[in-house]
């Protein structure tokens, strides 16, 4: 349905998702380029030309409808699909996805998670089982998994991600602060923590650049 | 030193810091901009337009000196002073905060958490005391901290946000899932990990596109 979609445009998907949702949630059914515009500071010239962009909803003088745009923008986002995930590694990073709050109402199941250490391994975090790390390749060969998260020391991080690509996976959601190795049909999406957190520190010494 | 930076560029520059510093960590102390851009995945221009504007260092034909180009950067961003942080929420998000592995190397000391579950006031994560929440003015009135990590549920995140700003904290990394509504002179650098793993749901749904 959607055109061309450019990365900028791509980047500000999950913001519209997100703010729509708040919007649905708050009781709003109908939304102007001009209101949603201020909420997420853009221009409404922006916003009319990123939803030109990803189909066309709304009409001149009328807005947009929340829910319908949410939806639509939601399966832009494979979002209405189900998205099987593993999580490799069950330290702070890897428990804080497994625990994080609105995943699963978003369609993203963590199935099984892995690790090394003796004391993890056979428990479970919440619903989620603990598997030994060399259990890997014989999970891998019983379940179709979508995504795996890549929470492992980042010395074994460009090891574990050989071994999900031989083991058939295809999407990896990487939080080892290294940008990894990978074939071209294997999409690796980082989040780069440190990067954040330098953006902050680079804001605060040119606050006062104008 | 640097003139206008965009942007975009800021957006590079802890992606600049990291290769650097493992280039350096590797023996590496000369590189060009061909092979910096080949590990980047950005062209040898946009690497040469991105140096040139934060400064202008190397010479035609000789690349770059890595370590006084890591050194560069660092400044700008503004690595070379000592941020003292706070988190709010000894939670998972929290807690991988507290134990991220290179934060306290790049001058991010982590002196002190704050919670409201009574299991964890009173105790140390590593060596950073938890404090009750409603000491936190108290805190505040006696220590500087030039960063609060907001890692407290959603729905008490604005509420938390104003609290800081009182106690005159102007900067926040938020890993809450929403946008909060600050003063102009507050800066807030979300981390809204829905949004990283949202990408790659979409990218996965347009697998195929071309």
């Amino acid at each position: 349905m959607a055109g061309y979609v450019s990365d900028a445009v791509i980047r500000r998907l999950p913001g519209y998702y997100r703010h729509l949702r708040e919007l649905e949630a708050a009781g709003v059914t109908q939304i102007s380029s001009q209101e949603l515009g201020k909420r997420m500071q853009l221009t409404p010239s922006q916003i009319r030309q990123d939803i030109n962009c990803f189909g066309g909803f709304g009409r001149q003088g009328y807005g947009y409808k929340v829910s319908e745009l949410k939806g639509h923008i939601g399966e832009i986002l494979g979002l209405d699909r189900l998205h099987r995930l593993i999580i490799l590694g069950a330290g702070s990073i890897g428990s804080a996805v497994a625990r994080y709050p609105t995943f699963s109402r978003e369609g993203f199941e963590t199935i099984a998670m892995f690790d090394v250490a003796p004391d993890k391994v056979g428990t479970r975090m919440g619903n989620i089982p603990i598997y030994p790390m060399e259990e890997l390749e014989n999970f891998l060969s019983g379940y179709k998994v979508d995504i795996a998260v890549l929470a492992t020391p980042t010395h074994c991080a460009q090891e574990n991600l050989d071994r999900l690509y031989a083991g058939g996976v295809r999407a990896v959601w990487n939080f080892a602060p290294t940008d990894l190795n990978h074939p071209a049909d294997m999409i690796v999406v980082n989040v780069h923590l440190s990067d954040s957190l330098q953006i902050l520190s680079y804001r605060i010494a040119h606050r006062d650049d104008g």
